[in-house]
Parts: structure tokens; C-alpha cells; sequence
């Protein structure tokens, strides 16, 4: 389940608490239900399934100005690819609903439709249903996706302990660079602003950053399968946000090593063009679907192997601490607690 | 998969066609996908498992001037378990993502869950998960229901034979007029309009059959476990339509008894004070989620025994016919083919 807080009148966070407190329940085959990346389910002596469902709405997650139907449907099925990669299962089954105004013609269904199998495509995953609606206003698109792992295996946000390392794979912030870069366009397009001086291929990539993000399936099985992560959870509301959940989750604090933070040179050269800090922007930025998890420090030589053995970019940025040391950031011996910002989707 | 026609410019059935002919596609474990009212996927050696998803809009499924929250959240988890009902199968699992416009406060959105849990509730469903958003406009509730059966052991749209009988359960047309008394209530409120002249008990009993309307789950498991019916469905667009896509997928035709149609007295009433025949109500009210099924006219005698014993409401209206014959409807000797409407939800 991801949580989005775009909505600053609803307390969403209060909101998914009141409610597993009301209606979360036991129930036979019921591992784990509301709170962490997917619910999973024993759904037999052998396996166990892992449903995630996102939600993502028009002029709140996307903006049909910028976003192609492609990269709609792309970025909705990775989103929920992430949840299950965070998991360390294996992505099996995809439905979606939508609910689509008068103002979409069917070719530009059949595009969103297109994007969506693109990505699943890229992880055998199968399209199975959904449902479609109208829509008075706004496109909605509602992914629900189904993954599997072996039963008793799989990586959960509340296994992080004191002394293990965190990590991140890929690098943290390109996809709100690309958001903010593509909302520059625009308004430069409008206002005759000048643009955001950064380079082409830059530019490119990080919109590429935002359009097509990577879920990591195949990193997360392999955390899974060779058991080195003790949590995990995928980032979809920016580090700053997403580390409290893990660390709530696992009732621990954390250290982070802000000049450890992967950033790629293009998120560099935009943080530079508009004179922000980077670590800003990788502490910040949502929609990255990197994978953030936590590992003992035994553990740390065989991940560092594994993962240039297999191409897998993953980097140690902190370390978990007591509850009681809170999240903090460090940089040069300074230390600093983690600002309580949480990540605003496109609005 | 329900399939809504609300939106007129959308031909949502040659879209739903399309993308089972371009996305539809073989998997292992997947024995049904696209087109029937629940995915199935073999899950162990034992069981299988329905999934099934329903997308409701504000403006199109329900209107928030006449229909409080607990009524929204119980007609949704009510028609997802209904799909899950005409699949033969026991609800198990509910995950519900939420896109909520800002006029909503947390106390309308926890009364829609009280209604989701209300009806879960009354079939031992669990609420393990889902999402929440903001929305720019409209509230919109999207429901995945889980349930399971034994391997090999469910009801399709596409096992109706020749000479098989057509069954409905529960009486046609009562949510309709309800929501017409609704509908009516307020323009007479705003024009000062005539109400129309139904007895206050027939009006509450058509507006609690809108607003409370119940999934069939034991009728379907009853009719799946005793081996009983063909195919099923559940009837949420309306008789006319429905029937149209059971005999679609059976590839057969259909001969229907208007003057069989079960019609309660409260839908007969309504029909006379409003001067429209109550079996057209019947054949095009949608949203009744009553089961529509079909069974071998051997087991006609079971079935009426065992219906009786178990206080199940089921009504022989029909005979399976050749695919040629087409769907007609019959009264006293004469026939005429089934007209070509469908439902439209709420607009």
C-alpha cells in the first residue's frame, strides 16, 4: 500500500492508522494486510501472494499537459511493480480500472493500455481485468497487481535492527528533477521565462527518469532469495518520508550520510542550474521506485559483491540507530535531524 | 469485470473485446481472465482464487446529494462480492483505494469504510490494504475483492447448453425504481413537482433495495458446491444486457417468459404509479446484483426443493435456445427479439 500525501486536508497518514486500528483484522491466510508495501496472503503450503493496489489520479499524480497516455499507463504498473519488487516477490498479475472522461477518445485509452503492457511485459507479468467507468472530470487509473513469493520469504518494512546498514539502489532524485524540468517548459513556453539552463542529454535522461522509471524486481528477488535484506520498502514519497515509514515500521532510528546519497550527474547539474542542493532533492523527491532496505553489516561484503557481479547499483548510506536517536543526517561530523518534509505529487 | 456503459462516447464492450483480442494472454496458473466476472488463477493444488475488481464514480454510479457515505462504501464492497457470488466462490480478502476530493472530511470517508465493513461484515470478508489520493473533483472508490473455491470448481458466463433453463434469484427492477423515488424526490423538492404516489412502504423498500442492495453469496456457492448451475453471472447492468453477454460467451440464444419475471409488489407499484410496464423495469433496471443462471432442466426439481429448504428466492424465466434463435421474449404465444438497451448507471 503506498501512501500518497497530496491531499493536505485528509491527514493520510492519521487516516490508514485510524483505519487499521477500526477494521484491520486477523483472518485465516492473512500474513500481513494494511501498513506495509502489499498485503500478502498464504495461499497455500508452498507460496505465498502479495496484492498491492495504487490509485492515481489526473492533475494529482499526472498531468495530461505533459504526460504522454504511454507513460501514464508506464509509470501506474511500475508504481505497483515497485511495491512488489519491495517485497522480493516475483510480479505475477495485473488488473486495472478506469475511469475515463468524455474528453479521452479510445486511441488514447488503447495508449495508456499500451504503456501499462510495456511495463509489465518487461516482467512477465499478465494482464487478467479490471473494470472502466466514466468519469465526470479527471482520468483515473487504478492498478491493482499480484506477485508471489515462497512462503515464510519475503521482505517486510519492519525488520530493520539496530547496527544493520541502509541502503538504496539507483540514484534519488532524477524523477522530480524531470517533473520540475518538464513544469519549467511549460511555464517558460507561457510566460517567455528563460528555461532551466541544463544540458540536453541531461534533460532527457531525467525526464526519462520521470516518464519511465525502473521498479527493482530483479533486485529485490535477489535480496529476498539470498536473504540479505533484514526490511525493505520502495521509495515512491522521497527518501525523507519513506525512511520514517521503514523506521516506524521497525521501531528504530537512523543515521544517514547525506554525502553518501547516489545522485547522477544530470540531477547534479539541475540542482546547480537552479541552486538547490542535491542531497535537497534526493532526500525529497517522490515517484524515484528506487529500493530502500536494510541489512546486517555481515552481510555488507557479499552485497557489495553480488551486486557489481549482477550490474546492480545498489549504496550504503547510514546505519540503523536506537528509536530514541530519531532519524538523523550527517555530513562532515555535523549532524542534523531529518526535516519532517514529505513528497507533494504533481499538483 | 463488470462492464458499466455510462459513457456513451467510450463503446466500452468493443474496447473491453479489443484488449482481451491485443493484452489477452495465456499465463500459468491463469484459467480466466478478461470478459467474466471474476479473474480466476489456480493458487495450489487445491484451490483457486477470483479476483475481481469495480471502479464507481461520483456523478456516474452514485450521487452524493441523495446517497450518504455508509450507502456509497456498502453498494461498492456489495457489488464486488456480488461478481465474486456468481463466481460460486467464499469472499476472503477486500483492498479499496480511495481518490477523494477536498470537500470530504475524514469523518465522510471513515462512514464510506463503515459501509465497505458493513457489508464485508456479513460475509466474513477482510480489509487487508488499498490506497488513498486526493482527487480535483469527484470522489471515486475503487474495490478488489478476493475470493477462493476449490480447484475446478466455479461458475462461468460460458457453460450454458441448449434446452438448459434460465434461473434468476431475488426480484428485477427494485433498485431502479428506487433510484428513480430518489431522483424524483429531489425535483419535486426543487420544482414542487407531484411525488410520485407510491405507498411509503413500497418506497422504503425500492430506495433500501437501491442504497442496500444484497450480493447473492450463498445462493452461487450453494448452486457451485451441489454442482447445480451451467453458468452464471451476476446482474448488474440490467436483465437485458446481462443475458446478452452470458449467451455471448455460451455462444447460444435465449428465449425469455416476461410474464415469468420475478417482480416484487413494491417494483409492480412503482411501475403503475409511474405508467411504465414493470417487467421493462425488470429487464433494464440495472444494479440489482441478483444472480442470473442457468441449469440442465434435470436438476430443475433439486433445485426448486432444495431452494425452498435453504429459504433461497430463484425463478425459472427462460430456456437456453440455439445461438440462431437469438434472445427473444415470449408472453402468451407471441415473441419478439430482446430489445438492445442497456443500463445506464446514474447520470
Amino acid at each position: 500500500m503506498a501512501r500518497r500525501q497530496a491531499n493536505s486536508s485528509l491527514h493520510e497518514f492519521a487516516l490508514i492508522r485510524g483505519l487499521q486500528q477500526r477494521f484491520g483484522r486477523r483472518a485465516p491466510g492473512l500474513i500481513t494486510s494494511i501498513g506495509d508495501d502489499a498485503a500478502v496472503i498464504a495461499t497455500s503450503a508452498a507460496a505465498w501472494w502479495h496484492v498491492t493496489t495504487d490509485v492515481l489520479a489526473e492533475g494529482i499524480h499526472f498531468d495530461m499537459t505533459s504526460a504522454g497516455p504511454e507513460s501514464i499507463g508506464y509509470r501506474a504498473a511500475m508504481a505497483n511493480l515497485s511495491d512488489i519488487a519491495a517485497m522480493g516477490a516475483t510480479p505475477r498479475f495485473l488488473l486495472v480500472s478506469l475511469a475515463i472522461p468524455k474528453k479521452l477518445n479510445q486511441s488514447y485509452i488503447y495508449k495508456v493500455y499500451e504503456g501499462l503492457m510495456k511495463a509489465c511485459r518487461r516482467h512477465d507479468t499478465t494482464l487478467i481485468g479490471g473494470d472502466t467507468s466514466a468519469s465526470r472530470n479527471s482520468l483515473f487509473v487504478n492498478i491493482i497487481l499480484i506477485g508471489s513469493t515462497m512462503r515464510r520469504r519475503a521482505l517486510f518494512r519492519h525488520g530493520a535492527k539496530v547496527g544493520d546498514q541502509i541502503y538504496v539502489s539507483g540514484t534519488l532524485g532524477d524523477s522530480h528533477a524531470g517533473l520540475r524540468l518538464l513544469a519549467s517548459q511549460r511555464t517558460a513556453r507561457s510566460s517567455r521565462k528563460k528555461k532551466i539552463l541544463v544540458s540536453p542529454s541531461h534533460r532527457r535522461f531525467l525526464i526519462d527518469r520521470h516518464f519511465h522509471p525502473t521498479a527493482r524486481v530483479a533486485e529485490g528477488q535477489w535480496l529476498n532469495h539470498e536473504r540479505l535484506a533484514s526490511a525493505a520498502m520502495d521509495l515512491s514519497d522521497g527518501l525523507s518520508g519513506d525512511l520514517r515509514h521503514l523506521c516506524e515500521s521497525s521501531r528504530v532510528g537512523a543515521a544517514v550520510e547525506i554525502d553518501h546519497l547516489p545522485i547522477s550527474e544530470a540531477c547534479r547539474a539541475y540542482a546547480q542550474a537552479v541552486g538547490v542542493s542535491p542531497s535537497q532533492l534526493a532526500l525529497t523527491g517522490g515517484e524515484d521506485y528506487e529500493l530502500l532496505f536494510t541489512a546486517s553489516p555481515s552481510k555488507h561484503r557479499k552485497i557489495a559483491q553480488q551486486a557489481r557481479a549482477r550490474g546492480y547499483h545498489v549504496t550504503c548510506i547510514g546505519t540503523i540507530r536506537p528509536k530514541r536517536f530519531g532519524i538523523r543526517l550527517s555530513s562532515q561530523g555535523r549532524t542534523l535531524p531529518l526535516p519532517n518534509t514529505s513528497y507533494e505529487h504533481f499538483q
